[in-house]
């Protein structure tokens, strides 16, 4: 196997590239490119949100302590937020306790965030808990949040 | 909300990010903040392979048309790679056509690339497949190739 010439380009590239992990790491970003790291970063340092790093379930802390689930999407690619590949009514109680921040991306580029209360999510809490017991107990795959639902929603903070 | 200080140093890098996300796009990489995409960005350059863009299955080919399942792995995180949410006959028949190269970093930085020919993985193939009848044909969500053998077993790349 022969390295392609543009390996040059990237090895140029990348001492900014640390950087910007080195950047992530001290906000609690393990790894920029793997779950959307490099983007949640944006996003925390937008919102001034902390990362609750290793934590199942919910992502992000304020001043205040109140804690939030980050979701991203890149509407290139897609035009619904993922949730969970398996949700259940544990899952369904932890989201039930906080607000949700989408942002929405074109690619790498922030778009716009929003925040969506529990009470604004409940109609899909509820249609998940309905399915989950109606299919005798089985964990639901990533059910989807749809965009227009959030942008109609939702406040908007960017 | 309020943003946090350290956005002016995101602002900063960010030029340089977007050179590199315009990079992986080249290379056949939507979105270098997930899936590892710029991790892969890099192991395509190493090995000179090419990304096979929006495929189920098989990741990346070489010039004369074989083709590659890629794996990566951030040994700081875990000491095995993931394989797939739903393994099944149907996957691990096209997983035997091909080699796979398992790509090792720590965070961000990698470490070693090793190659491993369809006759390796035949005993993860086997037990996969035994397991999934034995299930009563379920799919497996996502059984592990530990670090240790594809060091032992495998060609080195870089």
């Amino acid at each position: 196997m022969m390295p392609h010439p543009d390996r040059a380009e990237l090895e140029r590239l990348f001492p900014c590239i640390r950087e910007y992990q080195c950047l992530a790491e001290k906000h609690g970003i393990n790894d920029i490119f793997q779950d959307n790291g490099g983007k949640i970063l944006q996003v925390l340092l937008i919102t001034g949100l902390k990362a609750l790093p290793g934590r199942e379930g919910n992502d992000a802390v304020d001043i205040q302590g109140n804690e939030y689930e980050l979701k991203s999407v890149n509407i290139l690619l897609t035009k619904s937020f993922s949730t969970h590949h398996h949700i259940n009514p544990v899952i369904i109680a932890k989201y039930r306790k906080v607000d949700w921040i989408f942002a929405i991306y074109k690619g790498i580029e922030i778009q716009e965030i929003f925040l969506l209360t529990p009470d604004e999510l409940e109609p899909y809490y509820e249609k998940w808990e309905n399915k989950w017991h109606a299919e005798g107990g089985k964990d639901i795959n990533n059910p989807k949040i749809p965009l227009k639902f959030v942008r109609e929603v939702g406040k908007q903070l960017y």
